[in-house]
């Protein structure tokens, strides 16, 4: 049968199930990453295995996100990734080497060949054709112990390229033409596959910009093919013998097609709180702008740097706007140096960010009250910018210059400037000084630990009947940036579940989690897409610390429904949607939890209405029943390795 | 008469008094400086004056401080700052543009002049012949409004130079000699005036190395004559008709004479916690290190960054060390960029932070626990970096280059290198454009107020008695660090007085504002040199708006205890040294201040003990005893603008 590309990575590693989408499969995974900010605590679970070293192809833990070293914990946890890594057969890539996603891309993607990352924008590989998920970092551990990756058998949306793009008009425009069309709940289950005459022209830094922000349509990951165009990059990357061809069959075919024409195809730009919420940029033209972001692990190539670079050369930043660019990686900084770009960026009046995912995760650069800030980057969650009045927009890069220039939002065609050609490099600078390899006497390395490194939380097995009132009352696409809150304060506690659960609904509501631990515990209902956005699981971790028992909404993101199985939270949804609408903050539940099964309805009471509301366990396998019970995964997965041992 | 470099100065300023050493002067200044974190306080208290416009030459607001912009208070601030200073009349540097002092130095200094800054390491100017004193904001304030700068007629103490310096020992290694031979305590009331043969071997950004760091002397200011090459200097900057020609008179004389051998000078280090804890490198040698830093007002010249540079190339950092590099300013940032070494710098795997304070304020790069923490700044006191448990060094860049790449405390000498010559450049590059001149039409300028901008605080007149306890009692060398930490958390919060009040004392006594507040204020007590260090004046703001009425110690450093003063809380020594003994934490006193006029001891009564303490209030002149009377300068200088109306 004919097999499309995301089958086909698929069916090379298919340990259990079927190509059947909807229906639940393992895989097994060649390749794993983690940056900081989830790795501290996945290594902490892999430890919790017991093994000595990792059997994946290859594991790398990267650090990316807790750089602003505000107090010691920063560098206590990069001191301990580094420790760990040398001890457990792990490549270590220091800080200042740059963002995971971007190193990943240029130094170690691989076509054909599946990567498992804590990180939600890990399908930035799939530029590479590779099959790359972002997961939480509990996945990630049982990933690097050797075992299988477990999802539902994703449908493949085919979306067939046509034409080629206009100048000033670049990739960021084409993931922003998918999400305003599919929306961010548009890709819950599902791969993005990309196809058609287009592809070819998009360089593989183009098409990792694209798979990257796939992420934000909520989909299983997004996929280019492997062709001449990848060969032709992995070869410039010194490379060459890792790259196989990975195309469609012919006559493959896709569970949906989207067809987009790069010809007419214009800058686009995602208006605040939310990526899908896309319009033209002319639609918004001449709002005033206070700072302009250009980096992050979307649009921080080496091409997307070399263009603004042109666009910026001689002139001089808008004199009420603040221009902050971050390099995608030391790589890229460095080719960005030697060519000359830099010197354009400081020339220009630009302040130069560290090789680091910085204000995209609200790590430093944050704009000032109410001030509009137009960004390079994948997401403008509602105070994610670090400030909350702040109304952030995603556009390309080539936008992003001409909003630096102009102080307004202005669409970059209308500058009047002649068309810029930046050819990717036919050798790339190639140099893993900064990316240790594991240590060769592995037994003499002492794994650091300082104070910020806590213990890892205890599991309890489920108990026959969950009782609790609605803690809080939520509407549709609630993130992980709502539930659990990065920034420059939240996330250097993330090794730290005790002090981080303080920050759990930060954003919506301050008092949650004194009345969740007042209160007992209970369950969280809210509205579809709940969990969107990033893979991490302290969106489960840190609720489940404070006593979270269920969580019942419309539907769930994919990632955070896996973290919340992970953390033995159980997740429900509605059967009749309309029974949303019935429940209120503060009713007291009840919900007999014997008759948990397979594909089963459950009766929940809402003793303070005296009614009952049908619910259903999203539970897909046998597996997940087993990680509810046992209260997570981690004594699961021992069990699981004992018997494989 | 004869007179020295300090004494032309002074004497081409002079308002009232004589040039007397130790008695009250009060002199004309000429230009002023803030940087953001001292700034929106000076501006605040210069707005309260009700001038149009700003009587100096010059002033010039700068960022270089709150850069890391956490939340929304830093941009806000920033916003505050561009639109007041295009109001009144000041220049404003950008964010990015680069660190107050290396700017003003390339772009503003002016031999023969004055220039009051608030910033302790003003005297950075010193090193092109200005007579350039850090003071408090107020005192900028007032300055900015035309009125005359008090202080005591300083000592003068002659450095003479002799021989020349050999290679990797560079001019921090001069000051940190002088350290070694004077301490911190060993420069207040004394401006450090360099000659002799071997001046005419150091770089205009040498002598600013060790006229900056000259502030840890406790001294007034330091200052290098200008002579040839301050005009070379001047004119590579493209300002030679900004020279002019002050050397001290044949058979002038001064209060003191150092004298120091460049020739047999060698790789010297100041080791935790003081800067004037100095020893030979090879003393320390061996030492393992966590993270060397390079870069802040100190050590971040063209030269400076140049010569690392030269020594990093083709090489990587040690392993376990963590190397960062702020360059000091644009032009810095952007020379070094086109003179290729940052190229040097990526591809050791330095990580470039941005052109700013940085680390040295403990704004990011906060070491591990307990790490060893080498670096080219000026300061190292106790939790300063952010890392309370670290242990910070301060040493050359060539000294923390050697740090970095061999992963141990390293003598450059031992390195086996070949000597590095690195010179001038005949031409810097100028690019002013991002500094903002005042607007055209200042009455169409709005000061943009984000809610970071708090309102100041109302002054109060003195009662006739002060009462209250002992709230805290310290030893020797309290840094305005102890008093008021800088740092990440902290400093965000400058320009709301109530929110950053809670921290006062938070590196030695968490609980003293609660206890402050509870007992309805007191005196602090504590031992010599108390205040040593920044200009902050809110090491008196915010002990004054928890209640603090009076400071007993041994002795004061110069500019806290003229912002004490300037904020209305009495300045006390003891009499009797051995009386300090005797004076315990909690202690009630009283002490009636009728009788309070220039030289007047008082009788403070310990009611606890029974006993009676003679103390003697630290007021040179009328002025300081009206401040006080008033309860602070504000309202006396709107009288004293209201009499030159």
């Amino acid at each position: 049968m004919a097999h499309n590309v995301t089958q086909k990575i698929i069916a090379a590693h298919l340990v259990s199930g079927e190509l059947q989408a909807g229906s639940p499969i393992s895989i097994r995974i060649d390749q794993t990453l983690t940056q900081d900010a989830t790795g501290t605590m996945a290594y902490l679970q892999f430890e919790a295995l017991g093994l000595p070293k990792v059997r994946t192809e290859l594991s790398v833990s990267y650090v990316d996100h807790n750089m602003l070293q505000s107090g010691f914990e920063n560098a206590d946890d990069h001191r301990f990734l580094q420790s760990f890594a040398a001890k457990y057969g792990i490549h270590f890539s220091r800080p200042g080497n740059g963002i995971c996603h971007q190193v990943h891309l240029e130094r170690f993607s691989k076509p054909g060949r599946t990567l498992l990352g804590s990180d939600s924008h890990t399908p930035t590989s799939g530029g590479a054709g590779m099959l790359a998920i972002g997961a939480g970092g509990l996945d990630i551990a049982l990933a690097m112990g050797g075992l299988a990756f477990n999802l539902n058998m994703p449908q493949v949306i085919g979306v067939k390229l046509t034409g080629r793009l206009q100048p000033f008009v670049s990739a960021k425009d084409i993931i922003l033409e998918v999400l305003r069309r599919k929306t961010v709940k548009g890709g819950v289950g599902k791969v993005f596959e990309y196809f058609g005459p287009g592809v070819a022209s998009l360089s593989v830094p183009a098409r990792s910009t694209i798979t990257n922000m796939g992420a934000e349509l909520g989909a299983t990951t997004s996929v280019f093919p492997s062709d001449a165009v990848t060969r032709a990059y992995l070869k410039a990357q010194g490379r060459e013998a890792d790259w196989s061809e990975w195309v469609a069959d012919a006559g493959a075919s896709y569970d949906e097609v989207l067809e987009i024409d790069l010809d007419t195809l214009e800058p686009l730009i995602a208006c605040p709180h939310s990526p899908d919420n896309v319009k033209t940029v002319r639609e918004v033209a001449g709002t005033p702008v206070a700072q302009v972001a250009i980096g992050s692990c979307t649009n921080s190539s080496y091409t997307d740097l070399m263009t603004v670079s042109a666009m910026l050369k001689g002139k001089v930043v808008a004199e009420g706007v603040s221009l902050g660019i971050s390099p995608g990686s030391r790589q890229v900084m460095e080719m960005v140096t030697q060519d000359g770009g830099l010197l354009n960026f400081i020339g220009a009046g630009a302040r130069i960010l560290e090789s680091a995912c910085g204000p995209c995760i609200g790590m430093g650069f944050a704009p000032p009250s109410e001030g509009v800030s137009i960004r390079s980057f994948n997401r403008n969650f509602y105070g994610r910018s670090g400030t909350k009045n702040a109304a952030v927009y995603l556009a390309s890069p080539e936008t992003c210059a001409a909003c630096a220039l102009t102080g307004v939002i202005t669409d970059p065609r209308d500058l009047g400037m002649a068309p810029i050609q930046v050819d990717l490099p036919g050798q790339f600078l190639v140099d893993d000084r900064m990316i240790v390899a594991p240590a060769g006497e592995p037994e003499k390395v002492e794994v650091l630990r300082g104070p910020n490194i806590a213990k890892l939380p205890v599991n309890h097995a489920a108990p026959d009947e969950i009782r609790g009132s609605v803690l809080i009352r939520l509407g549709d696409d609630i993130t992980t940036d709502h539930i659990m809150p990065a920034g420059a304060k939240v996330l250097p506690l993330r090794s730290n579940l005790p002090a981080i659960s303080e920050y759990v609904f930060h954003v919506v509501d301050e008092s949650f989690p004194s009345r969740a631990k007042s209160s007992g515990g209970g369950f969280i209902v809210a509205g579809h897409n709940y969990g969107q956005g990033s893979s991490r699981e302290h969106a489960a971790l840190a609720p489940r610390y404070l006593g979270v028992k269920a969580v019942l909404v419309q539907s769930f993101a994919r990632i955070h429904l896996a973290n919340l199985i992970n953390f033995g939270i159980l997740p429900l949804t509605f059967v009749n949607a309309a029974d949303y609408e019935k429940m209120q903050a503060g009713d007291e539940l009840a919900l007999d939890i014997r008759g948990l099964g397979l594909g089963k309805t459950l009766l929940l009471q809402d003793l303070s209405q005296g009614i009952e509301i049908a619910v259903q366990p999203q539970l897909a396998s046998e597996r997940d029943l087993e990680l509810i019970r046992k209260g997570g995964a981690l004594s699961w997965a021992s069990e699981q390795l004992e018997k494989t041992a």
